[in-house]
């Protein structure tokens, strides 16, 4: 259900009385994230900003004090500052009104710390398996404290490495955010086009892979075991090509002793007409999986319904 | 599980004896389709070839021998010469061996009457619907007979229409199928960048939504009534345009009688990294529901499991 005037998409069914609510938002151009991930098993509702633009604390506000049940609300939060503030505030004046709202704030990815938009690391993949993760257990009826708690265990057990091809063009202005000669990449790219790592020439999708799984690996607070993974399409990226790239990295996650216990492969995140891909790699065990393994029916992910 | 030295994806897990066996192949390119779509509830194997390239019967064959439970096999065909050929040899070599085989060719291209490729109709999203409804119906035991009308219902209640904003390019060839100015769009266009009924300067997404909708409902074999409908990417359309162009087909139906009973959008036949974008309708009953609303657990659709 959207409410147009405020740009937040509801779940037509709303969630019993007693349980959890949860919101998410940010900047248009990362569909399905988040709109498309409201419905049953993942978020309560979404706000949408303009392209690559925060929504406002008013359309927070607004869905906080809607989806609220009495249990309380969690605000899932991507690290760039403009959402990091707004989402703040909004938790603030909906706190005022007597909600009890929490917050984890994302911040997944390992390509650089503070960026453009960002004091500290972005958040980026990370988010989507957090909101199936976390949705799960507000649907079993877990408490505000214990979704938080696991909220912020899924953060500090995932990273993320994306890599671009092409430039993106918001359509405000026309042109593309950055330019990337046709013969070269920008590794560690955040979903915006803000600059990454380093830019080389291309090469072939076996690098590509290591680039993008070996920073992780190094990062990560876990050397091996079972994993949730996701090779997540920008936007651009030929459906081919990603499974193309999920073989290369699937490779290397099995020399390194990652199991992947869980897989996703397509567009979840993307960064409007972006060609590349990102990795998330989460370190899981038996609860997440079973969290993970848990119904979920939205327009972007769905399963077990 | 892939056989690379055929080319051929099997399920990890094989279907159960005296249970009909569906394959399906075609050029590669087009993923998920058709390799992505081998799982439980959908196909049981699939032959991929050269990008843009049918096949070999020999590959075929063997997959049809492969999955032969004993109850026979249904070959799931899009109608282009080659793959329609070569699907004719291996039905005939398997059929030589003892292997009963029956064969649908999926037309719902509404787009144009032969073309580059094809004698008639070219087969296009259709055959995604088609694949996850004549694979349900195979999971419940019925018989070959059965299933080979189910294929034919299939066909004959659905209806496809596609536009391009760009080309797409084959690795091998390096440079872009046709060339099409950036301010002109293909309406009618073919999954392999095949011409289709006209090229015009780039409109409102409104506008684009009624040269989808307008020509498959003016040939279906029904005027309103609920449908399964499906908004599907080219491979290089941004997410975010596939859920506002959505939004625009979905008004078009209701407005015409036709009620949305289920949805897909995203993408599931894809043309490489082409931008654009097909809609597919198929008129459904209480059976047709039934039978999509089934599991289906393949990587490239997944739902009650």
């Amino acid at each position: 259900m959207v409410d147009p005037t405020n740009r937040v998409i509801y779940r037509a069914t709303p969630k019993g009385a007693g349980k959890v609510a949860l919101i998410s938002g940010g900047g248009s151009g990362h569909e399905p994230l988040h709109g498309g991930f409201v419905g049953l098993g993942m978020l309560d509702a979404a706000c949408a900003g303009e392209v690559f633009t925060s929504p406002t604390p008013d359309q927070m506000l607004e869905a906080t004090t809607a989806v609220d049940r009495g249990a309380g609300v969690l605000h899932i939060v991507k690290n760039y500052t403009g959402d990091v503030l707004n989402f703040e505030m909004a938790a603030e004046l909906a706190a005022a009104n007597g909600i009890e709202v929490a917050t984890v704030v994302v911040n997944d990815d390992v390509a650089v710390e503070d960026s453009t938009w960002t004091a500290g690391r972005r958040g980026v993949g990370l988010t989507v398996l957090l909101e199936k993760i976390v949705g799960a257990a507000a649907e079993e009826g877990r408490d505000l404290a214990a979704i938080t708690a696991l909220a912020e265990k899924v953060n500090a057990g995932g990273r993320s490495m994306g890599v671009a091809l092409t430039s993106c063009t918001v359509p405000a202005a026309g042109k593309p955010t950055f330019d990337l000669p046709e013969d070269q990449m920008e590794v560690g790219v955040g979903i915006h086009g803000e600059p990454g790592r380093t830019r080389v020439a291309l090469e072939p999708a076996a690098r590509i892979a290591e680039r993008l799984v070996t920073p992780i690996l190094e990062d990560a607070p876990f050397a091996d075991g079972p994993a949730i993974v996701m090779l997540n399409g920008l936007g651009g990226t030929p459906m081919i090509e990603l499974y193309l790239m999920y073989g290369e990295v699937a490779k290397l996650l099995e020399q390194a002793g990652v199991q992947v216990a869980r897989v996703l492969v397509g567009n979840y995140i993307t960064s409007l007409d972006m060609q590349g891909c990102s990795l998330t790699v989460l370190k899981a065990d038996e609860e997440l999986l079973g969290l993970w393994d848990a119904p979920v029916s939205t327009p972007g992910l769905r399963w077990g319904i």
